[in-house]
């Protein structure tokens, strides 16, 4: 049973290139959550904000994990950081090109999660009774 | 200089309709973590898979989180979890008709995350020099 069971494991894990989902395991560990897709979101659909405007259009992110999501996405060329040398500094933020190729991706998503949304829904509560 | 701030946010906000976001928030959370897409990419390649199995292709996941993301998925009607009454139970999971629409997605994401892979991860040597 156990063998048979292992065999058959090994058969069908050769099937998939499990080496090639590496790096993209890397890659949506950063912007996978969804505070990251949001900010994306957000400053793909307007030219700069500043830290208080990003915070406030998020509505329900902390401060600190506002600046981490920021600091994520800036050192993987998502996000721009600019400081203005001005006293106190001033700091704006906007999507990078790299960024923006990201976004129409991220728009498929949403748009997915749209028309989705009601089934997936109707799903839950079925599940719900279920259990 | 706040007031000037509140209406520059203002007017900035209200050119997103982040009401749309909602749901989309909602659906991400949901399947937007790494194993959540990992287990779709998986189940999208193959029939059907057991735990045991889906466990070993995954390789690092423990198995609670497996369980959780599993019970996730089976909730929200991407992934199918099939019982066969013998003893013992056996259980078997493969991907729903609703999970089959999503996988194109993921896989744009995958070739995404495949292109940008090596210039993500300049860019991060050079935000680590930099600090």
């Amino acid at each position: 049973m156990v063998d048979y069971q292992k065999d058959n494991t090994k058969k069908k894990v050769q099937a998939i290139d499990y080496n090639s989902l590496c790096p993209v395991r890397n890659v949506l560990d950063r912007f996978g959550d969804k505070w990251s897709i949001l900010v994306i979101v957000i400053l793909g659909s307007t030219e700069k904000l500043r830290f208080n405007e990003l915070q406030k259009c998020i509505g329900d992110i902390s401060q600190k994990m506002l600046t981490i999501t920021l600091r994520k996405l800036e050192t993987d060329d998502l996000v721009k950081r600019k400081i203005y040398p001005v006293v106190p500094p001033m700091v704006e933020y906007s999507i990078t090109e790299r960024g923006l190729t990201l976004l129409p991706l991220i728009e498929n998503l949403t748009e997915w999660a749209q028309s989705n949304m009601q089934g997936i829904n109707a799903a839950r509560e079925k599940f719900e009774v279920r259990q």
